[in-house]
């Protein structure tokens, strides 16, 4: 008889690699880790899945994860009203938080323009954006979309977009890496941040 | 208000970094697929994750993982039961099984003699490996350590130990991997190889 791995571990190897960035052999050293683990404590990996599914979903204003609606900082108090910065997904607002520079609010499309996966405009969450920036208070829209061909063209589709409603559309800047080295950075990147030099 | 992750989500992210070679960033990323996961694909997950930890154990015999006791390796009709491999790990069984080639019984270790971690031959399954070879039908003992260090040290170890009771112990041979290149080979792996040569 011929054994490979016994059923439920062949199930939770499965499971694991359904997951991005495991490969096969991972999802097996995973799965035997679980096995190895005490019960407490794959009860608690198990219930966090489930919580994390149960307890989050959209908020209904910026589009982030959240666990209560609106998201945190849409309630928060003390943060600007006035700007809204622009992500493509939550993982980009995580990103912009950890900076501690930002004040404003968000505003996450859940993607990108990219007609070769037939996402189009109407996919984005556009129109919940142009919603909110005809409730009037909101001045400045920080485009904070990757700095790639498909960022840089949902970038520019959007501030054509709200031209109309003269409101002041800004792209994040483009440029060496703090703590890049010139040597080894492509031409496109030093080609931008010759062209956006500043003054000392 | 400075914002971080959201609270369950914190948690995954927590607990998926427990797991063996998942950094902060990979840890993030699985929290935020299963966020993205149908709601039935994220059960699917914890269930596995349950079932595995619940329906799992160690077999009586040979302290392989299974799902039965004794398992199916055990159990199974047309294996040689004269043959005994030892190994270190229940990854290690799944190894020998996926050559297609060896028809014996196994015996996990759980472990290699390991003074400096405090891993004596108490800590290892070697009484419950005498007592299936003083039952009487095994004529041979395959070492099937890892040839490392330690894994040899147990192999010797238990060569000596296995000695007076009169069955054959032998050691998986040491050479080139197949498919391996002679130049990029180690110096130690290379004099095996040349020590163990055979005739063709």
């Amino acid at each position: 008889m011929q054994v490979s791995y016994i059923a439920p571990l062949a199930k939770l190897i499965e499971q694991f690699r359904r997951l991005p960035g495991i490969g096969p052999k991972s999802a097996a050293r995973l799965a035997y880790h679980v096995l190895e683990m005490d019960k407490d404590e794959a009860q608690a990996l198990a219930q966090a899945i489930l919580d994390a599914k149960e307890k989050v979903g959209y908020c209904s204003v910026c589009f982030n994860l959240t666990d209560c609606d609106p998201c945190r900082v849409c309630q928060a108090e003390g943060r600007d009203r006035t700007v809204i910065c622009v992500v493509e997904d939550p993982r980009d607002v995580a990103a912009m938080e950890r900076t501690r520079e930002y004040r404003g609010l968000y505003h996450v499309l859940h993607g990108v323009l990219s007609p070769l996966d037939g996402i189009g405009p109407d996919q984005l969450r556009l129109a919940e954006l142009l919603e909110r920036l005809r409730q009037g208070d909101v001045r400045e829209v920080i485009m904070a979309t990757n700095p790639n061909v498909e960022g840089e063209a949902t970038a520019m589709y959007i501030a054509r977009l709200l031209k109309p409603l003269g409101v002041k559309v800004t792209r994040i800047a483009h440029g060496l890496p703090v703590g890049g080295d010139l040597e080894y950075a492509d031409e496109v990147t030093l080609s931008k941040a010759l062209e956006n030099r500043r003054e000392l």
